[in-house]
């Protein structure tokens, strides 16, 4: 496998980095995740855009000119032979001064790798996943705000954690104020009265690509998305219920523990907002 | 310089780490900062049972048995020639799966390098450092529980650039309560009326090695310790303050923002406190 590595191309077992890069010792660093789609990546203007943003919330340098992305992301899924793909850009301060303070952190490290797209069975697919509420709180903004996509991912992987434990899908956190959040790398809505509701970013969740662009095509087709601060009950009394990210797209959800929803071939709003996102990627790429 | 990697000594340069591992795509893992003085690890079985609490709270093999860490950091220390210097420990979960769950995940990456000790001017040992209350609060254990060193130390590194801006030499976060919890690698103590009082653990503070040992010294001494919640005010009414971490043992604090306190040579407490300390490591090791 190909991977790109501070201006080179590489084979991934020759792709090293130093024990002092800042982002193995600190998770001093962030990431973006971009869905290839026939060769192409797909929204990336959205995606430069956000990692800008996560990239000036640090005072880090984006090394790589906006203009050049496009061309480099193609040229890696190429040499991989992957059209249909995921491309993890990783951003870390690299090599400088040891403890939080950032002298001398001058050359931020770049990664950019190719990873397979999420498997699904057919089950999950057609009749969706089940979730979990866990007990891990989504870390406020006020702690590190939520639209840095970084590279620290103990919270998540905690609630993954209880997730698996609980033999989840995947775990719904509240945020600190007992408000649905997020999944541990998706974005939640859900389906009451054929209205979409998700939690509204003032919940201190990550603002997703997928998001945004399945609020857009839902409000283009007339039907109504209200942003919220929703309490579990609210999520627990809905009809329908699906997850959004660059990943697996619009993904059903089937059970929320003991709660049963209308899922698979049930789920009529979430079968049109499905069909509405693929329909938006093909036509995009 | 030498380092430790995965079971062998090698030369700083030659010490590389694979772009997958997890320990650098989202800080999955821990760490632990030891004091090596006159050659020997200063409170090894303190530190040794926070990194095995460390890694049960993240189901993490420790890799290394009890009894075998104590020659090992003696040997690093002894190569690299430092009989007063500090050890970082780092244990990630290395190379697995990627995403938040840990399928694959069997062998964790084990790294372990000499540090320099924290260096002072003449006038910050003598007078105490400033520092100014940051706006970054601490995260809380419903999202990341303290107890855990963890590679997630964005929270910290957001705190202490917001400190640089103001020219501070650190940042005082306080928790989504607001209650004063600690700076970004120390925790704080505070003088009023000879008696010492410090966040408690329930703050959502790391349950620092050197503050515990300064509460037993100060207590076996007949000194009042408080643990409690403290708001911003009781530290601003203060008559002296000091911060505790392994690097610099007890350091004064001169100034919070524009209020200056007793320090340096009239601080009558944080100096009993600093000889208490300084005399016990020397026993100790």
């Amino acid at each position: 496998m190909w991977v790109y590595l501070n201006n080179k191309f590489l084979q991934d077992d020759k792709a090293h980095l130093s024990i002092f890069n800042r982002g193995f010792l600190y998770g001093d660093g962030i990431f973006e995740t971009i869905r290839i789609y026939n060769g192409h990546p797909a929204f990336l203007n959205r995606h430069l855009k956000r990692l800008q943003q996560s990239c000036q919330l640090l005072d880090l340098n984006l090394p790589i000119p906006e203009p050049k992305w496009d061309s480099l992301l193609r040229e890696l899924a190429t040499l991989n032979e992957q059209g249909h793909t995921l491309i993890r850009i990783t951003i870390s301060r690299g090599v400088g001064s040891l403890g939080p303070h950032l002298t001398g952190c001058t050359t931020p490290t770049i990664v950019i790798f190719t990873r397979p797209l999420p498997q699904f069975t057919k089950e999950q697919q057609e009749q969706g996943v089940t979730l979990t509420i866990v007990n891990t709180r989504r870390q406020p903004s006020s702690a590190i705000p939520a639209q840095i996509k970084s590279l620290n991912y103990l919270n998540n992987i905690l609630a993954k954690q209880e997730a698996m434990k609980s033999h989840a899908f995947d775990g719904l956190m509240l945020n600190i104020n007992g408000h649905i959040a997020e999944c541990t790398t998706s974005n939640i809505f859900f389906v009451k009265n054929q209205r979409l509701h998700t939690p509204s970013l003032q919940c201190g969740i990550l603002p997703g690509i997928t998001r945004e662009i399945v609020m857009e095509l839902a409000q283009a087709e007339g039907i109504v998305v209200q942003e919220g601060t929703y309490p579990p009950k609210d999520l627990l009394d809905a009809d329908e219920c699906f997850l959004t990210n660059t990943g697996f797209g619009v993904l059903p959800v089937s059970k929320i523990d003991s709660k049963q929803l209308k899922s698979g071939k049930q789920g009529t709003e979430t079968q049109i907002i499905q069909l509405l996102y693929e329909s938006h990627i093909a036509k995009s790429c």
